[in-house]
C-alpha cells in the first residue's frame, strides 16, 4: 500500500505505513488543525467524467483546503479507500497516484491509512496541518475587508459544461479546474495571524459567505465590480459559453477551494472583493450601484434544482 | 450534528465540530499517534445483525483498538459518515449515539467530522492518541514471552451464531462480543515502555500473531493449555455450541480487538499464552505436548472458505 500511494516520511513522522498506525512527532509551539473528508462515487463525482486519477486528487484536495481555511500548513495524511469489484488494478494504481500527485503538491505525504471492499467507490482523506494560531469563522467585525484568493465559478462551470456535454475552448480551463482543482497553500498560510474570519469555498462562495457571516454575526456585501475584475477573463469567457452571467457563476459555483477571508487589512496573494459591516446576511452591491439581498444558494451536489433557480434571482 | 455525536471538548481541543478543520493543542513531550478506520455494509457487518448503534460503536472500536496496540491513550477522534437514504433520521441518530457510546467508552470524544450521502452506509473513524513511546511491530526478540489481553474467538463464534442462527445461552456473550467488542484502553496504556512488540487482534489471532512475528523476524509459538487456560469456559461453551472445538476458535477469530504482546516480563492485565523464538513463522505447542505449525489462517469478513479449512488442519 505505501508504494501506491507514493508514501514517503515527513517530519516527526517516525512511524508510517505498515504497524497499526502512524506515529508522529508534534512540532513544539503549534496547534494541530485535522480534518476529514470523503469523496462518494455518484454524490461528489461521476466515474464517467472522471478518472481514477482525478478522484483521487479531487478527495485529498477537498480535505487540505479545510487546512489551508485555518491557516495551516499540511503536514500529513491518512487515506481510506473503498474499492468496487469493478475496479482493477490499473485504476486503483491510478486512485492511489492521484492522491500521491495531490500529497506531492500540497506537501503533505500520505503516511498510513485503510483499503476496504464496497460496492461503490469512495475515498476518505485525513490531514493533520500545523499552524501557530488558526483562523476561525467566527472572527470577522463589521469594517474589516473581504479577500478572496483563487478562482471561484470555475470548477462549477466545468461540471455544467460535463453535465450539459458542452464543448468550447473556453470550457476546457473549467473542465480542468473542475478534475483538478487547487489547494491554496501559501495564501492559506498567510492567513495565520492576520485574518479575523476564513473559510474554504467548497459549496459556493455565497453559501460558504454566509456561513462565515453566520458564524462571526455580521453582514457580508460583495462587490460584484471587484469580484468580476478578481476572476478576469476565464469565468466571464466560461460562463457565456454556457449562456450564462458570470456573477451567478461566480457566487453559485463550489469547488474550486478559493480562500475567503475577513481582515482589517490587505492579505498578500488575496484580492477585495466586498467588505463587512454590522447586520446579519449576505449582500450585492452590484455594477449598476444598487444593493441586492444574496440569498444562501450555492453547489448542492448535481441538484441543480433549488440552488440554480435562486441564484438566478441575482444573475 | 455536534450534538448527535454526543461531541464534548476534550483536553488541548480549542476548536472543535462546526469549523472548516479541529484545533488541537497537543501534549508535550508526547508522540501522537493516529489511524483510520472504516466499516462498510456488507464488507465488515451486515444491517440484519446490527442495528445502527452497534454499527456505529463497532466502527470507532476498531479505530480506538490501533491506538491501544501502539501503547498510546486515546485523545480524540473525527467520525465520516456516508448515509443511504433507507436509512431514517432514528437510525442515524442512534448510528451517532453508538459511536457516542464507544467514544465515552474509549475516553476519547468525538470532536468533528463529515455527513455525505451514499448508496451504501459505511463509516469510517479516524483518532489520535498519544504515548510516551510508542510500541510497533518490530521489536519481538527471541526469548520474549507472548502475553494477551481480552478475549479472542468469542466475537467470530458470534458472528458464525448469527450466520448459522444458532441459538445457545452459550452464545449470548459470543454474539454480544460481536455486536459490542471492547477496546483495552488500559492494557494498552501498560504496553508503552514495556512491551517490545504489539498488534491487536482484528483479523484473528494467528494471523495477526504471524504479521507481528513477520514484522520483527522471529516465529511466535502459542501454548495451546496456556491459550485455553486464558480464555476459560465462556470460549469453551460458545465453540461446543457452535460443534466447533476451543482452539481452532481462539486462533482464527477475528474482531474481538485482544492486544498481543511480546515482552520479557509479564505486563498487568496480560496472561501469558506462548513465547518468541529465533526462527520464522507461528507454531503450536499442543496440549499432547507436539508442536505443529500454523498457517496463516483468520478472519476473512464473511469469506469462510479458505480460512477455515485452513484453520481445520489445526483443529
Amino acid at each position: 500500500m505505501g508504494a501506491r500511494f507514493g508514501a514517503r516520511s515527513a517530519d516527526g513522522v517516525t512511524i508510517g505505513i505498515g504497524d497499526d498506525a502512524a506515529v508522529l512527532r508534534p512540532p513544539e509551539g503549534r496547534e494541530l488543525v485535522w480534518t476529514v473528508d470523503a469523496q462518494v462515487d455518484g454524490q461528489h463525482f461521476r466515474r464517467a467524467w472522471l478518472g481514477p486519477a482525478d478522484v483521487g486528487w479531487r478527495s485529498f484536495v477537498a480535505a487540505a483546503s479545510d487546512l489551508s481555511a485555518m491557516g495551516a500548513t499540511p503536514w500529513c495524511a491518512l487515506s481510506s479507500l473503498c474499492l468496487p469489484d469493478d475496479l482493477d488494478d490499473d485504476d486503483i494504481d491510478a486512485l492511489c497516484r492521484g492522491q500521491a500527485e495531490a500529497a506531492a503538491a500540497v506537501g503533505c505525504p500520505v503516511v498510513g491509512g485503510n483499503l476496504s471492499r464496497g460496492a461503490e467507490l469512495s475515498v476518505t482523506t485525513t490531514l493533520l496541518g500545523t499552524v501557530t494560531a488558526a483562523v476561525a469563522r467566527t472572527g470577522a467585525r463589521a469594517d474589516d475587508g473581504l479577500w478572496l484568493a483563487g478562482e471561484v465559478g470555475l470548477a462549477r462551470a466545468g461540471l455544467l459544461a460535463l453535465e450539459r456535454r458542452v464543448v468550447a475552448v473556453a470550457l476546457e480551463v473549467a473542465v480542468d479546474r473542475f478534475r483538478r482543482p487547487v489547494v491554496r497553500v501559501e495564501a492559506g498560510e498567510r492567513l495565520a495571524g492576520r485574518a479575523h474570519a476564513a473559510i474554504d469555498v467548497s459549496d459556493g462562495l455565497a453559501r460558504d459567505a454566509l456561513q462565515l457571516a453566520d458564524a462571526s454575526g455580521v453582514a457580508v456585501v460583495f462587490d460584484e465590480r471587484e469580484l468580476l475584475d478578481h476572476m478576469g477573463d476565464a469565468l466571464s469567457e466560461a460562463a457565456a459559453a454556457l449562456g450564462e452571467g458570470a456573477s451567478l457563476r461566480a457566487l453559485v459555483g463550489g469547488e474550486d477551494y478559493a480562500l475567503l477571508a475577513a481582515s482589517a487589512g490587505p492579505i498578500d496573494g488575496f484580492s477585495r472583493v466586498g467588505h463587512v459591516e454590522p447586520g446579519r446576511g449576505l449582500w450585492l452591491q452590484t455594477l449598476g450601484g444598487g444593493r441586492s439581498p444574496i440569498e444562501a444558494c450555492g453547489f448542492d451536489h448535481f441538484a441543480s434544482g433549488g440552488g440554480e433557480s435562486t441564484d438566478r434571482q441575482q444573475g
